[in-house]
């Protein structure tokens, strides 16, 4: 059998004409022959509506029983999506996890599939027919509902690749696939073709939101090939595959960027081994990511200088847990409230010397000042002033020849 | 263990405040040391809107998919009610139909439940949790959800207290109990404290809608004692129960109406065997409740004239039918379309001379004239002009000595 996993994002059903809209996709399937599994998110917004009435009720809902309330967005959305396969002519049902099952271990909200009940699911596709099965979720081994998270029905869709060895799964989606950098900021930007699973795993984390960076990495794993295409446009989309199934013309894939970052820099810190670690405790402690990390060599003193970033949103929070943790001893604190984070990405520059040097050189020549740098093997970031990013952006994505 | 089933419809769960107070009552039965499990039907106006994506999605929706959009109206519910169960500090948790199970037969959206699994929950009972269950569903035995209809969930409640041995069942809604007759009509109606389960049949079939009559027969057929109380305000309900635990001290219970009737007379229909059957074939067809049916005395002409009344609503559609209606000849329609019909109910009238006498000769002293008249073992109908029904509510209130 020849199996195509799709999976549709909230905004992809958001509304009954983008549900219908849907069917008609899934049956373009079928006349290329092949057998197709749906998976679909919520109808956009249900989520929140949801989540919503949760935290009306209480400030500590249980867990258990907020999973059971968000699963019903899916439920639904499955249901009317088969309900129009059928009024369309096909053999289509809605599957929800307790009746694959699809098991989940972990913790409510965060759990993990594990594994998938396929004999069911063949067999109803041996027979023509069509599932629906409701992304982002599963049981537990104690019968009850649990939730992978915001983003998990990627998750869903690529186990159910894995589980009933799909040729394809596809993300369907509200872009039209990964572009090499933010389209609304360089109007040059272009759709890649191909990507790496490192290459996105970087962009992920530096920005591009079209998939959960854990995603990438259960596709990684699993060495499934995953399409990002537009559910409202037909077009060829972008796919996620391994590093040798590209070629690498080009060094870099692309440039990401984050918008709102802070910058902090703590004067005169007290050098002790540990310090560090009793800066920085009370932050993860209050779920604040911190992101980029710079310490400045000792002076003999015995005191240092410590910068760092975060999102913008947890600067106050941030500075209020700084200034009261009685562990740490400082002279002052200097805050840059604007500044965003710039990343090249590319397999290619493993093993092409040269490509920092062309970065930076690019910078300069624009008068782009580089407060912080932090690099991996496939990425290097650099922290600018926010006012300097879309001149930054500009011409990385020019000096990397991205931009035809 | 001493048992309670409390049930909770539509209006009782309707926004968070009210579904607080449903966690406040559920605790009240506690402190009197009983082990509550819960009923929910999805908070109001959630059935609607859930009926009508499935509308927009197709005229066609398959029921089974029907049904399965509709269970998570129940299912968000029973789950915030066990949420702010569990932030008071008491062990709840909500209960799908799929991991009870509750099994149902039938077609979908019309199933009836036949079986229900007590393990898991007298287990919980035993451990002092409380069971939050879903109403108004259960799975059929190929493992689908399925639904027991509008007012399903007195039929789950009612279920639940046989299978559990319930000392109690008891039905929360949005009226504080069953009145001799409505009192926005009848100021002086007054709450009935005991009823048999066969003059609320008999009401609820006659226009009170406290209750589903099929509910109602569930709890005759299985004996258990229904108590309908106000979710709103703390007062004595009404209790339905068997004959025997009631004091037959008022020959009748109450008066009923209906509002919205049509009348229809056939004139010179064709009086051939099997005429009827033909006149009201297509109605049936077409779900169209024929209620009263009177045919005069054929007259030598072999012509007769057929009277029966209908709901307003069906009006348009049922002259259409008849009028298309090749198999029936007849010389003419006269049609009323506005008519009441008001009953007197009472499982004491069997008993009692000269009841119809007396029912008859009240509307005569206040010129209502009789346009039809029905009667069974427990209950005499009239059918009089939308105009007098006020009147001949009040008169039979009176009459009856339900007054005081």
């Amino acid at each position: 059998m020849k199996i195509v996993v799709l999976k549709f994002g909230g905004t992809s059903v958001g509304s009954i004409d983008r549900i219908k809209n849907v069917a008609k996709i899934v049956i373009s399937y079928l006349k290329k022959r092949y057998k197709v599994v749906v998976v679909s998110s919520a109808m956009s917004g249900e989520t929140n509506r949801l989540v919503k009435l949760t935290k009306k009720i209480s400030k500590n809902f249980p867990p258990s029983e907020y999973d059971t309330v968000l699963a019903t967005g899916e439920q639904v959305a499955c249901s009317l999506i088969a309900g129009r396969l059928n009024e369309q002519g096909h053999l289509a049902r809605s599957w929800q996890s307790w009746q694959i099952p699809i098991f989940t271990i972990g913790n409510y909200s965060h759990s993990r599939i594990v594994k998938i009940n396929k004999k069911n699911i063949l067999n109803f596709l041996r027979k023509g027919g069509i599932p629906v099965v409701t992304g982002f979720q599963g049981i537990n081994f104690e019968n009850r509902i649990t939730t992978t998270g915001r983003g998990g029905s990627d998750a869903s869709a690529i186990m159910f690749a894995k589980f009933l060895k799909a040729e394809k799964c596809i993300i369907y989606t509200d872009v039209d696939g990964i572009y090499t950098t933010d389209p609304r900021i360089v109007p040059k930007a272009k759709k890649i073709q191909k990507i790496s699973y490192e290459e996105m795993l970087e962009m992920a984390s530096l920005g591009a939101k079209v998939m959960q960076p854990h995603s990438i990495q259960d596709a990684r794993l699993n060495r499934i090939d995953i399409e990002v295409k537009s559910t409202f446009k037909n077009l060829k989309g972008s796919l996620i595959t391994k590093k040798r199934n590209i070629s690498n013309k080009n060094i870099i894939r692309g440039v990401s960027f984050t918008k709102n970052d802070a910058k902090i820099t703590l004067i005169g810190v007290k050098d002790r081994p540990g310090v560090a670690a009793k800066i920085f405790e009370p932050l993860f402690r209050n779920s604040i990511n911190v992101d980029m990390v710079v310490q400045n060599i000792s002076s003999s003193k015995k005191e240092t200088d410590l910068t760092f970033t975060i999102q913008s949103d947890d600067l106050s929070k941030t500075e209020k847990l700084l200034k009261k943790n009685k562990k740490v001893q400082f002279n002052n604190i200097i805050i840059d409230k604007k500044v965003s984070k710039v990343s090249i990405v590319g397999v290619g520059m493993i093993t092409t010397p040269g490509v920092t040097f062309r970065m930076f050189n690019a910078l300069a020549k624009k008068n782009i000042n580089i407060l912080v740098i932090s690099t991996s093997e496939i990425k290097i970031s650099v922290l600018v002033d926010r006012k300097n990013l879309k001149k930054a952006v500009d011409v990385l994505h020019k000096e990397f020849k991205l931009d035809y």
